[in-house]
């Protein structure tokens, strides 16, 4: 395998939590090269000297994006807030450059929804009919085929996965209320300055955020309204921030229709997907357990006393919920392997 | 005030969380005298040398109960696992001692309940009726006349102060699931030697557990049941641990009838209370605003693009979800301002 | 007591942290009164919109320093960063104002030693020679006499008192190493926007900083010199960051003369100090111990197999090594008993 | 290299933190195969239900040393408690096992001074003869021919490697005091139930621990006794628990010989070490940037208006100091590439 030539790779954007998960994950993928980082910021600075866990890994500088000769590229990974690839995507596309985009800008395909949630007006729309929706275990066809993913957000992954197989199967009683009661590890909110989540705000700390509406509504509404009608209208999430790093756990509340036995529906579904561990009955996931690792751990169990049943469902937020599911994007679009550079085993404690 | 004779104070069990709180929070009470801290395992040992924060502030040793004379005590407080209130409560009371029990003996008036949830028999099934539920702002009146509080579950009292007003109004939909995704800070799983609280296990994670039952899903079903019938059945209470000390999120979802302000039904119902803080709308609670202090503080809000509603109301799981509710209790037990001793404002960060 | 008129109190720059822990702590002081908070930047923001552990707790609005009003004070606390309190303090003082500052502006006696460590101009050189330096184990008598005080830093309070007995005997040895590794919870690097003090930067890691030089270097040596000659040449200081929001810690290690009974003279030294506990042999202070509240606990004890010896010194370096002790100058400074205001049992856990 | 049989691995006590570690690295050795996992009490519990970060990655049970097998592979790694290694190491030697003890059994050639410092009884004090301390970057040579290995203990790994290259050039001043100031994470404590390490003790706290005598000790004079006469006696260590999980700090303070150039030493000796990373000045090593990986980064610097120098070095405590380092050693011992299994990236953040 790794004698066939290695897919020459540019980030843009790599000074945050995506960017240096990204390099961390590539620097074992053994079909893959990173040849080019950018930040416009951060030009000429070392890697090692921006994330010292990367010292002695790469010997990259950040580069503007002019320097960096991105139409020389075989993928693109954006790894920017909204906005960015929207702008640039388009031209390197054309070049022949595939492009995963990590963030917002071609998740959602109703425009106005999009320029609804993000205050943005989109400028790439053309672009966006063509790309593909990239949670693997949904779109594994379209994207072998796709020149441009649009990575889903990390509350979209962790809580799509835990429905998807039931909505595929319309297992879900229309009309009722779906919640999914989220939590996520700080990671999430990025490596930005801001006083919210300094480490004596967010730490020792719980609290919900963007209760009025947080932007992973629509993409994850989106997808329900892809995969079984009806039950979109229902559907409330509330995100909280918890006091860890990475980790993101979704409680999901659910009304099946009788007769649906969940467990089974998600071990059918998830057979032949090496990075979706359905758990047995009575299992409750940890995050932890899938520290670092590109993995999503599933359980359901019925509410005592209820007829509503409980999805849990835990990913790393930076990999699975980001960087290790553009990776699994990317090998899916080269033909290889899916768990190509992706075996790692989580880190516990 | 303080020229009153103090109240002499017992406290059995002392040796756990709820046991240094209520220290803690009594060293500051002006009409309070901490006289006797009784434990078995620990008898002799000065609680300066269990407890360093408490160096200088008490000059106490633990002693067992039999020497502790908790007979001459005004109240004793519990602060002990379940079964041990049962059977040393009903002597107390007798000589005329009150009891204010911060386990869960009392908390239930259901006896086949309590036996099936506690795995126990209950061997003190009269004295049970007498018991009031300490929950203060749905029992001011009785807890007055009270001999015997049963101070109601961290739990418990998060999710219930939320509802109160609304159950009280008759507001919730009946038949209609009500669902409270709950989180705690780790001390609420108390202070005895185990694997699962080890810092590096609790640390850095986040998980449900007690999905399949927790032993305060019947005693908020028993709250409900008393304030509004038709509700309880469509109870889900999941219980979830985050990595911080101190500190509880409640986030409960409920279906209201048409036309319900729950706002204004909060506003109006804590008037005079004045440990249950009601924000505005728009407003998240977040658990280090009430670090350390007794106050429970509420926001509600409808869910975007629904008509659901969402509660969030957060407390610090040792003081209004344990040891400063118990003091709060005696307060109105003794007729003192409620108050009293407890007006410390909250640690942040 | 609380029939005297209160001490009428403004605070300088109280959005940060040692703003927000002088306004708990002045909360519960039964002979003060905030009567102005400024804030350039945040003028007109309720002071409970910033900090939620203070809703209902003040009823304050941040004011630009013109509006405050600030020489109608009886006292003003400057919680600024350096070069503010210069500017300002000589004016209010002219008015009979006190002023405590909490900032490096009237620490050093010595102006080009100030200059060179600050990179700033002193512009209060003589207003700067009556300041006093409110290390009040110290200074005591100084202090109650003055106008001005220099609040100590943090690490030079947790430090210094550690060393104080011993230095005023001078029983250190001249010419030796004399080393304090120290570290310092996350607060210490205030509540300022920045890389790195995100929670996912300053969490679950630990490092040291200022290596090549800090601040504090030179006010720790500055206290040796006055106290014991020969002594400062062998300083050696290393700060460390630490992944708790707060508490700190000084590992100080000491040669000492022959003959030295260096508990005896901690204890000796501070009889009367209610503040400082000195702790027995054996033992090790935990920072927990002291956090919220005013103490500086000590230990020290010979290292094992070495003729050295070990000074363990812990606070909480928001209160004993910030606004604690400066409410505990502004005591002195009043003629009160230290401890008003300041009796807090510390919350642990 | 994947076409050789593989190594059969056994590993003893693998229900600690040493022994999840060990799994997690095995995992990935393209020589390494686990075929046996041992422990007393948890003998037929599916090691994915005792660490769930294993799910899918190993399909093994713990079982009983008797059932075990361990005769039949061909190197066990003891991660046991002291004493049980000196057990049972003889008999696997004398079967042709080679063995890796990541206990403390086999550190000490001292036999008299083991047995202060353990408090017990030394079993097997012939076999200890041949026992190779396993700090490979010392010991290379005589780990390549050993079959019993002592893997060295985290606090002596991250101070020594400090050293070595300077006490191998003689350029520490002798009589002169040696001091080590080291912090851990909790981890370091192992995975026993214990109320110490609760999350609720060790968290947001700092606090020195064994300062009266840590088992380390004598190890560290060992090393010092052989690489640099006249060193030993000055040394002082004290040991600090931080509130992190994994990663270990050691500040080295040291008086060099006039005329010493420490980075130069550092750089020259770590030449060939591919798991020494030695940082240029004005570095400070983070815990963080080592997380999970088998790296020791060290910086040297002179101390500011001193002769002092300070040696920085990290490591993660259960990899280079315990888990990574016993896999260096199984790879210098069969003559694989040192890196083998051991190419991990960092984990940040």
């Amino acid at each position: 395998m790794s004698a066939l030539p290695k897919i020459k790779i540019g980030i843009v954007g790599a000074t945050g939590y995506t960017g240096v998960e990204l390099l961390r994950l590539l620097a074992n993928h053994p079909n893959a090269e990173v040849t080019a980082i950018t930040s416009r910021g951060e030009a000429g600075i070392h890697i090692a000297d921006y994330f010292p866990n990367l010292r002695h890994v790469y010997d990259l500088h950040f580069q503007t994006p002019d320097e960096a000769g991105l139409d020389q590229c075989d993928v693109v990974f954006f790894a920017t807030p909204h906005g960015v690839a929207m702008q640039d995507a388009p031209a390197l596309l054309e070049k022949g450059v595939r492009v995963i985009d990590l963030s917002a800008d071609y998740r959602l395909q109703d425009v106005p929804v999009w320029e609804h949630w993000y205050k943005h007006q989109h400028s790439s729309t053309d672009t966006l009919k063509e790309a593909v929706y990239g949670l693997c275990e949904m779109n594994r066809e379209s994207i072998a085929k796709a020149r441009l993913i649009a990575v889903p957000g990390c509350y979209p992954t962790c809580v799509s996965l835990a429905l998807l197989p039931l909505l595929k199967a319309g297992t879900l009683q229309e009309g009722k209320p779906l919640i999914a009661d989220c939590k996520s590890g700080v990671s999430g909110a990025g490596r930005k300055a801001s006083v919210g989540t300094l480490f004596c705000e967010a730490g020792d700390n719980f609290k919900a955020y963007g209760v009025a509406g947080h932007r992973h509504l629509p993409e994850i509404k989106q997808t329900l309204n892809r995969l079984q009608a009806g039950v979109a209208d229902g559907f409330v999430f509330v995100p909280h921030l918890t006091p860890m790093i990475r980790g993101m756990h979704a409680t999901t509340y659910v009304h099946l229709k009788p007769g649906t036995d969940p467990l089974a529906l998600l071990n059918d579904f998830y057979q032949g997907s090496p990075f979706v561990d359905v758990m047995p009955y009575g299992s409750t996931p940890e995050t932890r357990s899938v520290r670092g690792a590109n993995i999503c751990r599933i359980s359901v169990q019925q509410a005592p006393e209820s007829d509503l049943w409980i999805l849990m469902s835990v990913q790393d937020n930076l990999v699975k919920g980001a960087a290790g599911q553009a990776v699994q994007n990317m090998n899916i679009m080269y033909g290889l392997p899916e768990t190509t550079g992706l075996q790692t085993t989580p880190l516990l404690p």
